[in-house]
């Protein structure tokens, strides 16, 4: 493995200029979102709030951004063939979203024992679904076989450059609406969405903190933060499920190693307050998942004055009506494998 | 009673250059909202559905509209002697909000049994709460009273123009967003908000209607506008507590009158389903009173085709969380008096 601490800034991968071009190709594609000063928050986090609500994106989350940018680069030979993905949550929707807006083919390779919900909403935005094995690496297989029989262009849902890049266009907009932003706090699951986030902030205002937050249940980014190498650790099962990471992978990870400056981790049940405070604070319907950030803040594991300028990034509104409701009426609510 | 029917368009005291100043006079001060195009709902609502987000105003609701446009037309004079209003909801939070970034004193005078909740959220903001008779008549008399002793500035919720023209600005943003809307829908209380609104309206792109919802409980608009004449009606409680309306006000009744096309009423059940349909497929909390426009739609009180474009005004998002949790859960919340 590769020492991180020693690449230079310039080798990595993924550039500013990548997350500039990628806001060129997405404008119009997306929504552009307000950065929303919630002083109704400042008491209880400690800093002075804002959130970035990519719950108001189009499919109700930020991966549209990714997605576009992907299906944007096609040469209209690629496109005639389609897009293939492994996901059945935030990241299927957007690609099948953006599929429809072109008149392309997507295909989910999902796990057989999806649940039934998740497959009927992938179908009704008119992705094709295959259902197959739930171990990751039989599924990748399979995803594998298909673009070799069919010559679908795989969209993956975080370990793809023009995907980050896309995710990245949040921190310019975010910048572009308050420039000296002393902190930004992102959720890290599979770390595409935080590579292409902290490139654009690193780029364009390096003194901006980017802090990383995992669920403590399922942390493979925060354990590899330690080592500087990529840790494989044991997981539970967390309500925050669109954020499991069992390991990182190869595009991602020097890049957070290199531009993320800390990783820090979140309890089930802070999840869950911080899921309601969103509500009753921003009048936003947050998912677990997206409410790791103001979790942390809450539970004080990042390091904030009053006065510093601090903005949360919340991923992503998708979640059973009736558990959000259970939440936000301190109910304690099972994570489910 | 005049007969506002032959009332001519340009005789009316508000005009669209009113509400063009109000726009140039709060700029900076208010968060421009932006107009979501929220699909998730077409279905159930039968239309090009979108919605303009209030809840992520300042304050979280539009009422820091109007209170800002009449506070930043006081002279230096009138701000040192400080304003009043009657509200203990958003229209308080508000003005308080407002007096704040100016340092101006405001005083709330409300009824005496008002929740210590609702005081406190007045007083933590900077306003000075003076408790009196919840008969409305005796507490506007106390107003005057306290006007005529210390020369304070009334900041009327409703019935004052400035107040209308800023809540208009609405119409604006919504028109440079989108120019050929087929419909708007706005909630109806005191009036003031969709007298500004449908001023702005009508006065650029005369063919969008302008309908107006009511609580069914409390709806004196909606009996008004079958007769065109000032009703008093009896009303019932309602868990739209900020739209209860026993008989419409001199200032924004022609106006109504006038420029708002039709006037529909909600049950109490499809307020709540309403709401928790905006949490699921809109991710904002909406209170109840903002998702009567949604409740309308979705019980086809309003004649709407699937391609017609119609915004939703969603006009405010503080309510009890738990509150809202049951909501969501399906349960049924009592409306109290």
């Amino acid at each position: 493995m590769e020492d991180y601490t020693k690449m230079e800034e310039k080798d990595l991968p993924l550039q500013l200029q990548d997350v500039k071009d990628a806001q060129e190709r997405i404008r119009g594609h997306v929504v552009r979102t307000p950065l929303l000063r919630t002083e109704e928050l400042d008491e209880a986090l400690g800093c002075t709030m804002y959130v970035k609500p990519e719950m108001l994106q189009v499919t109700g989350a930020f991966k549209a951004r990714g997605a576009f940018n992907k299906v944007l680069k096609l040469t209209d030979e690629e496109r005639k063939r389609g897009i293939i993905f492994s996901s059945s949550g935030n990241h299927a929707a957007a690609c099948a979203y953006v599929a429809k807006q072109f008149g392309i083919d997507a295909y989910a390779v999902i796990p057989e024992d999806t649940p039934k919900a998740k497959i009927e909403n992938c179908e009704r935005r008119g992705g094709h679904v295959i259902l197959w094995d739930r171990d990751y690496r039989s599924r990748m297989k399979k995803v594998q076989d298909e673009i070799a029989e069919h010559g679908y262009t795989l969209v993956h849902g975080f370990d793809d450059y023009d995907v980050m890049a896309g995710q990245g266009t949040i921190g310019l907009e975010v910048l572009e609406d308050c420039p000296d932003l002393d902190v930004i706090v992102v959720p890290i699951g599979g770390g595409g969405l935080i590579s292409g986030i902290s490139t654009a902030i690193k780029g364009i205002h390096p003194e901006t903190r980017v802090i990383g937050v995992q669920a403590a249940a399922c942390c493979g980014y925060y354990e590899s933060k330690k080592t500087g190498k990529m840790e494989r650790v044991v997981t539970r099962p967390t309500i925050a499920d669109g954020i499991e990471c069992t390991y990182p992978t190869e595009n991602p990870f020097p890049i957070v190693m290199k531009r993320v400056d800390e990783i820090v981790t979140v309890e089930e049940e802070d999840i869950m307050k911080a899921c309601a405070l969103i509500g009753s604070g921003a009048h936003l319907v947050a998912e677990p998942t997206s409410s790791v950030v103001v979790a942390a803040l809450l539970e004080k594991k990042i390091n904030v004055r009053p006065e510093d300028k601090v903005c949360c990034v919340l991923t992503s509104g998708n979640y059973d009506i009736d558990q959000i409701g259970s939440l936000y009426q301190g109910q304690m609510v099972e994570a489910v494998d």
